[in-house]
């Protein structure tokens, strides 16, 4: 088990990006957040780091080993999971975005989101319920009606009622267009559900005393395929006129789902109106469901990528502890059979290992940070120009977002497991839990299929590509502040030639490939997926310049912090070497309209 | 559940990888494999099949969910491992390359490889007790003393008892070099064992009736260092002289290690004279146990390779039915909402994601198999320069063939959960389970890491650099084999034009490593790693030229088999394409003596 010394999250990295690479500080000069003080942006960290590691990190395996179960009658979970997430509700954390008025902390996204990342990185099984409850809540807060908000968000918010997100259907898996539960107007203004839906993360359970499902069906009549969803709001228990819970709503468990990991939470199968009338109310416009979702699916889909970010990065400083106390083998070049083994961290090897997830954990977490710096600009700059920007810049980088960390998280969880070797693959430490949990991240939240897709598709598209302008434009600004920096130095200059170099394929294939598109869009899209992953090189590239620079001026204003920074410069050139230059080979196969794959018949499988 | 209609490994795919790629047919002219033909060679792999679909694959997931338990006084297994393993065993595959007049099936390596990949793809967990027991025994069978093999062999052979492996310790890990297990001589000649082993697979169990472990231990007196170290049989009830399993000897269960993956076979921690005398006997000469143990590894690490080659094989064949039968989604390009929904597989990104398995595990495969027919060649090719021309490529195949397909089947297996979705994250279906037990092939049987030390360190200087040299050509034969075939193929040509390149840079990159190595060891391996994922992409890639070879000759001459041969061609351009330029940007790094990870200090971390 963890020691408790390891934390979860490096607190000089965590506070190197709040503060110096995102400069959250900034955000108390607007007037959301002209209550709050860097003091108290590090007391909610502070605090979610306590939490996390006395009530969320202690039954992480236990979680794992004792998963949900279902009599037929109610789902059994471990206590430890309530206390937990009692403690999140407690502390505050249910409503860490909330207006104060509403009793909410009134946080930037930013704080909240790093917040929410210790609890993830600590046990992702129980915080899921949690954000599966804000989400649900954010949902409510922007489309409800008012009644609904009245009646629902408050016990929300105050984690008495938790909420999920019901889309996925066994038939349609991604493709939303192909659901069929279905709503019939009541002549109260209701409705009546009825279908199935898969894959229900939190759909039943005893922790709290409702559950809200926010539930994507097609109202009698509606138009076929994805113009014709609406977005319900359907409660496990009716609320009664003082907004207890009162009778249960024909919504029914009809099995738990048994994952390869991400165990604590439950994973349902639900029937709706099946044998009793279920009962739910409209949220927002008929037909508009996927609208709404859409709207809240950039903060989801940051929460997908943070929590593979910081899945990665418990993984790392676990890995990286044991490297170092561990003393096994000797350098190959030692002489004399008796010298005395050397830590593991003195093997060559081993720090290929630890730079590697160093790399995608840093650059993980930094990327998903900067987005939700994003959504703080997009909600509350105050100026139009730069909440259009920030939107922008939101809307390119979504995908990548979302799919990046969770290719790479999982890529440094399986390090993870390779520097304990042997140790790693037991049960008795929790790198391989961390990598089974991860593994659903590329899956859920749309798969990354879906997301190069929308990457490629749609969002260096939109706007006739100003998205991707925003976006060229940022990294180009901060190619030239790295050239112009004084006094110059040699291991930035050496990351900005690669930065500057995938920049520039990326903008050459991307214009290769809208025009593709607009001949042939199956053939254009077919390896949308090496673009993405080349677009995950160029903006991690860009945010490891950014940090490179920083620790660099830092270095050359002589920090006492050297160690840090030259840690932090060395990792970005890591990356420059190894990561940024397989952009040119991705480049070269995208700009050449690759077709192996595309071309390959059913048949010749 | 793995539906009966999909292979474990596609039949024509395993027959053309024999019979066209490897030539199998060739060895009937060989003396000791006279009595064959390609008819008992095809009822070898047609009984391996029916057994493995019949008694094997049924229970590959409950061996996962009911991993063996000890209760402190027997490991308790269900009762399907022991009845598939008698299977097994009265099918003759305990004793398929021993010689007939030991009541062996006297079959090639190859074929024997061939038939003991069907029952991992179909149950890991409960072939490795066989494959345990199988390699124990051609350890004893190679350096056992008349007497030792007179009563343990037979009833090894036949299955009655089981083999192990006890290698590893708590504290020394992959350092062989720090064992500690002592053996004090004892006045018969046989000797007195103290100490601790851990991941000793197979360890303790109900299985069979006796349990012989081959186990590394110093003898009182001897060296330090690998240079102390001695092989002991180890039996668990201690022969009577009848041969009958008599008393019980001092090797003692002290726990069952609990893995991610791979938990239908026990891994133990075993204790040896902790509380009773433990009485071994030493197998060769003293002090040279890891010379025993490398004459085996060879064969042990095809094993590995194999099983992790096959693993991404039945998680490949698996998406594929799955790609292949379910409808959802519409292709970007579609025109109207309306449109029905395609097969997965019309979607350009999961066959993306097929082909790439498909180039990894039957890459991985024939790789596996081409080393296999090597060791039927150092054994009985009549030419002595010839043996030793396998041999040497051998040697230096050896790293690659155990690190590959670990990795690659591991990234097959992934594609395969991805394709899926959510229900490939489910314990309903076997990908994840296949990816779980898979992990463990990059770390067991020397670590990957190992593999690259043992590759770059030793295997391409050995001989003055024989051994690499008759790798490359080797590999420069086949390509001008395909540049002047004629009628001339243009994706072959590609492919070899590709590989030629990647064959280039390996050469100079040799070269320039080597020179490194006697410059400064330590620094000269840093980058070991990335050069073994280099002469992985090399050797694969000259695997799927010869393969792409065939297949044109084939199409060419008019076969009626198109398709089988279209996707031969078609995979190994994908390969060309995505995997063999990869070289290039590796070569880049390795000729410029890369560091930034060898640079990383421990305070940066």
């Amino acid at each position: 088990m963890a020691a408790p010394t390891i934390p979860l999250i490096a607190p000089r990295d965590l506070d190197f990006v709040l503060y110096e690479l995102l400069e959250v500080e900034r955000l108390l000069e607007r007037r959301r957040f002209a209550d709050h003080s860097r003091e108290t942006f590090e007391a909610t960290i502070a605090t979610a780091r306590r939490i996390a590691e006395a009530r969320f990190r202690p039954h992480n395996r236990a979680n794992d080993e004792n998963e949900p179960r279902w009599d037929g009658r109610s789902v059994a979970i471990i206590p430890e999971v309530k206390a937990a997430l009692d403690a999140f509700s407690e502390a505050g954390f249910m409503a860490a975005q909330a207006d104060f008025d509403q009793g909410g902390m009134q946080l930037p996204v930013t704080v909240a989101q790093a917040a929410f990342g210790l609890f993830t990185a600590a046990n992702i099984g129980t915080a899921a319920y949690a954000f599966l409850t804000i989400a649900a809540g954010n949902l409510l807060e922007a489309f409800g009606s008012n009644d609904q908000k009245r009646v629902y968000l408050p016990p929300m918010r105050a984690g008495h009622w938790f909420g999920t997100m019901a889309l996925t259907e066994p038939q349609a898996g991604s493709s939303l267009a192909e659901i069929r539960t279905m709503a019939k107007p009541a002549a109260d203004g209701s409705y009546h559900l009825r279908g199935s839906k898969i894959f229900i993360s939190g759909g039943d359970h005893e922790l709290s005393e409702n559950i809200i499902h926010m539930v994507l069906a097609r109202i009698d009549g509606a138009p076929p395929g994805v113009r014709g969803i609406s977005l319900f709001l359907v409660p496990k228990f009716l609320p009664k006129t003082d907004g207890t819970p009162g009778r249960r709503n024909g919504v029914a468990l009809a099995g738990l789902i048994h994952k390869m990991g991400y165990r604590g939470t439950t994973s349902t199968m639900l029937n709706f109106g099946e044998t009793e009338p279920c009962i739910g109310t409209l949220i927002g416009e008929p037909h508009q469901g996927l609208a709404c979702m859409f709207h809240m699916m950039n903060e989801a889909r940051i929460g997908v990528g943070l929590g593979a970010a910081v899945l990665g990065y418990a993984g790392y400083l676990y890995s990286l502890d044991y490297a170092r106390t561990r003393a096994q083998g000797r350098r190959p070049g030692a002489k004399g059979i008796d010298a005395p083994p050397v830590r593991l961290i003195a093997h060559a090897d081993v720090r290929r290992m630890l730079i590697a997830q160093k790399a995608y954990v840093e650059g993980g977490l930094a990327l998903c940070l900067m987005a939700a710096r994003l959504v703080d600009d997009e909600k509350t700059h105050p100026d139009e120009a730069e909440r259009r920007r920030a939107a922008l810049l939101l809307e390119v980088l979504t995908p990548v977002v979302k799919a990046w960390p969770s290719q790479y998280g999982l890529a440094a969880n399986d390090l993870a497991i390779q520097i304990l070797g042997g140790y790693g693959y037991t049960r008795d430490h929790p790198v391989e839990q961390y990598f089974r949990d991860n593994r659903l991240n590329p899956i859920h939240e749309g798969t990354n299929g879906i997301q190069a897709l929308d990457l490629l598709g749609r969002k260096v598209r939109m706007a006739e590509g100003a998205a991707f302008r925003a976006l060229t434009e940022a990294i180009e600004k901060d190619l030239g502040a790295a050239g112009s920096a004084a006094p110059s130095d040699e291991t930035v200059v050496e990351i900005a030639l690669a930065l500057g170099d995938a920049l520039a394929a990326t903008r050459s294939v991307t214009a290769r490939l809208v025009d593709a598109m607009d001949k042939d869009t199956d053939r254009g899209l077919a390896n949308a997926s090496l673009y993405l992953d080349m677009m995950g090189k160029l903006v991690v590239g860009w945010l490891w310049l950014r940090q490179a620079s920083l620790a660099a001026k830092a270095l050359a204003a002589g920090s006492s912090e050297t160690e840090f920074y030259e840690g932090k410069r060395q990792t970005a050139l890591w990356f420059a070497r190894y990561e940024l230059p397989q952009t040119s080979l991705q480049a070269s196969l995208l700009t050449g309209g690759e077709t192996a794959a595309y071309d390959m018949r059913d048949a010749w499988f």
